[in-house]
């Protein structure tokens, strides 16, 4: 790209106004209606991680019918009312109920049936003893040496699930524990919302792909693959459409065919200013209402512009990588969980911490801080890492933690302690 | 199966000291030598979410030459001294410095060189002055209004990372930022810990694979499901060893095949007594040194069995859903991470909450209590579920949180504040 002209360069000296995160928020919001995506059909056992688009109700009663809950021996608790060590009841044993068979077996009063953990109660029983508390004294009869109440030792039909319940709300997200209450409900398949195609674009002249030549002044596009795996961690499917040259006619052709293939497009700038102008003017040019929102009061992040082409959300990222994975967070990852249709999101982990040094931040901007947090003296303490501009890729691998200061703080006081996101493991 | 002999029963009500969590771990420890997989080498952009199999040290200097901060004038700080809006210094321009090429221009005193944000800052010049601090007087010419120091504006080679400099440690989980750095450091293919293979077995003649029929007091195998899920979350090769009937032989081959296959082998029982002592004195049969520990002080859990064959662990895991995912995540994780070698894992999501309603627990036991977790008043609050047994799946898929009682610890009482593991979204 040829150097920004002197119009270019002067848009570039104003944000005049900077729209608040919650203030381009809304405004984004407001313009683009971001409707759930449609659901798909995918066998149960391959929808963890994915987000539910029907609520899930019971069909059948867990369990099935009444179990026992022991080893031991199915009778009608009466017979045993009384009963002791030194006074035992003899009962009669009739027959036994094992897992897997629904018996035929038919208890009446004096009557014992054997029975097995999980078998079903035959007929004619209420209640099971445990073997512990019987003992077979001579063939075909049981000497029982503890009374038991009514349904004790019974897993009842429905106790667990019973036919009706709402066991699983439509967006939420399935864990391990939800696979496996669909699977005994005997529910083979499941409506998952289809994950967003979100399309990654990297513009710059001096990129080029990892792997490539970096001689003469160019450097790996390092954004691509970043946005690309925050992508897939947010539940999307990545889609890659490559690095377009700072040329205008090459990026509106690759934002067409992002926002022709995909449900989201973002693209991210390379360093430069002309080009940072370039992405907003030729979003505006492909259509209506293009670029809604540019230059937010965020640090880093500033650049991000939201805006939407044809109905799809177009999230222009800026240049610089902590700047993009921030501004990511804070716009894109939300748009997903809306075209996802997610209710809630379980939070990052979080602590109190303490600031072993200052933390400056810009008032009127939120600021994000890539921190160090450590253990020291019973208490955790963190402290700013000391390169850490928005164009300080390492400031994002070498924190492990990351703290908000809201827009009308101005820094954290050394000795002040707020929460923490952790990004990796504590030391210490 | 038939129902347990004698024998078996006896067996059964006896786990007459049970190890603690702790000596559990230990003595499995002690006698089954845990050594990490070995590595493979996997493109960078496939490595988001796995573990790292070497230290990762840049071969480069992020920036890889000083480059220009902003849009504006390369040029030597010492000439801009004391100039002002009012008095400015002119300045001859002598040629660019664009994004993706190196310059051939060099700039000597009063000279300046028109650079863009990340281009490569020329020979000769040691800082850039802004834009706007500077104006295009007559061709050729620049004014500057203001005076930069030596530096300023300039991102130096190597503030980033330099070469020689330890990125990422070896044991470290990939993050999309971490694709991000090794992305810019041109290294397209990294080495990872091979995922470890984790075969599932269920075993009882009453269960049947999801979508199966579940006439005449059939249940679905729903512990299978879970498990193999729980391992692709902690990062493992799920390998399903399918259903095995309760008969020594049909477990004896399944848990071979298992065992020759993969790293880890986890069984878990049906619901019999008979069934739960066939699998550890099938596992003693297979090998040494067979099962280590059987019966472990934990509510729910208690039935867990730590084991080893041909050196790699088995694991046989409750039949009871809610107490093999307790057994999972107390025993299997960690044998997993350190299969992994990861060294050091992000705690889940923690808050401080209060309970509403008296916790039970049993003295001696670790106890894991579901728990749903809601905001009121301004605080957190928790209550247990009331429906909570061992095999109980929907009080996992109910709860919101975990909260983990120490084996010294009686309960939790009405009003106390203990730490939450949370497990879904706070409701309200």
């Amino acid at each position: 790209m040829p150097l920004g002209s002197d119009k270019a360069d002067v848009r570039m000296r104003g944000f005049p106004k900077l729209a608040s995160v919650a203030e381009a928020s809304n405004k984004f919001h407001q313009q683009v209606r971001i409707e759930r995506l449609q659901a798909e059909t995918v066998p149960t056992l391959q929808t963890l991680g994915r987000v539910l688009a029907e609520d899930i109700v019971s069909q059948r009663d867990v369990p099935p019918f009444n179990r026992s809950a022991v080893d031991g021996y199915a009778l009608q608790a009466q017979d045993t009312f009384g009963c002791s060590q030194t006074n035992p009841v003899v009962l009669q044993v009739v027959g036994s109920s094992s897992i897997g068979t629904m018996p035929s077996v038919t208890a009446g009063r004096q009557q014992a049936v054997r029975i097995a953990t999980g078998a079903p109660i035959p007929e004619g029983c209420d209640a099971v003893v445990m073997l512990e508390f019987a003992e077979v004294t001579q063939i075909g009869k049981i000497e029982v040496y503890r009374p038991v109440t009514p349904g004790e030792n019974v897993s009842l039909q429905g106790e667990d699930v019973r036919k009706g319940d709402l066991i699983l709300r439509s967006g939420m997200l399935v864990k391990s524990q939800d696979v496996g209450i669909m699977a005994a409900l005997n529910m083979h398949e499941v409506k998952v919302t289809r994950r967003p195609r979100v399309g990654v674009l990297s513009t710059g002249d001096e990129l080029v792909d990892l792997g490539g030549d970096l001689s003469d002044g160019k450097i790996v596009d390092s954004n691509r693959p970043t946005i690309l795996s925050m992508v897939v961690s947010a539940g999307g499917q990545p889609v890659d459409l490559g690095i377009a040259a700072d040329e205008e006619g090459e990026i509106a052709g690759k934002l067409s065919l992002g926002i022709a293939d995909c449900d989201i497009v973002l693209a991210s700038g390379g360093t430069s200013v002309g080009e940072r102008d370039l992405l907003p003017s030729v979003v505006n040019s492909l259509g209506s209402p293009g670029v809604i929102v540019h230059g937010v009061a965020m640090r880093p992040g500033r650049p991000v512009a939201l805006g939407a082409l044809q109905g799809k959300p177009v999230i222009l990222l800026p240049g610089f990588p902590v700047a993009a994975m921030i501004a990511f967070d804070v716009f894109v990852h939300p748009v997903m969980n809306r075209l996802l249709g997610v209710v809630a999101s379980l939070p990052s982990p979080y602590l109190r911490a303490r600031a072993l040094r200052r933390v400056a931040s810009s008032l009127g901007n939120r600021t994000f801080a890539r921190v160090i947090v450590r253990r020291l003296g019973g208490e955790y303490v963190f402290e700013p890492l000391r390169t850490s501009g928005s164009g300080i890729i390492s400031s994002m691998v070498r924190a492990s933690g990351m703290v908000t200061i809201p827009e009308n703080k101005e820094g954290i006081e050394e000795g002040e302690i707020v929460e923490v996101m952790l990004m990796r493991p504590v030391e210490g």
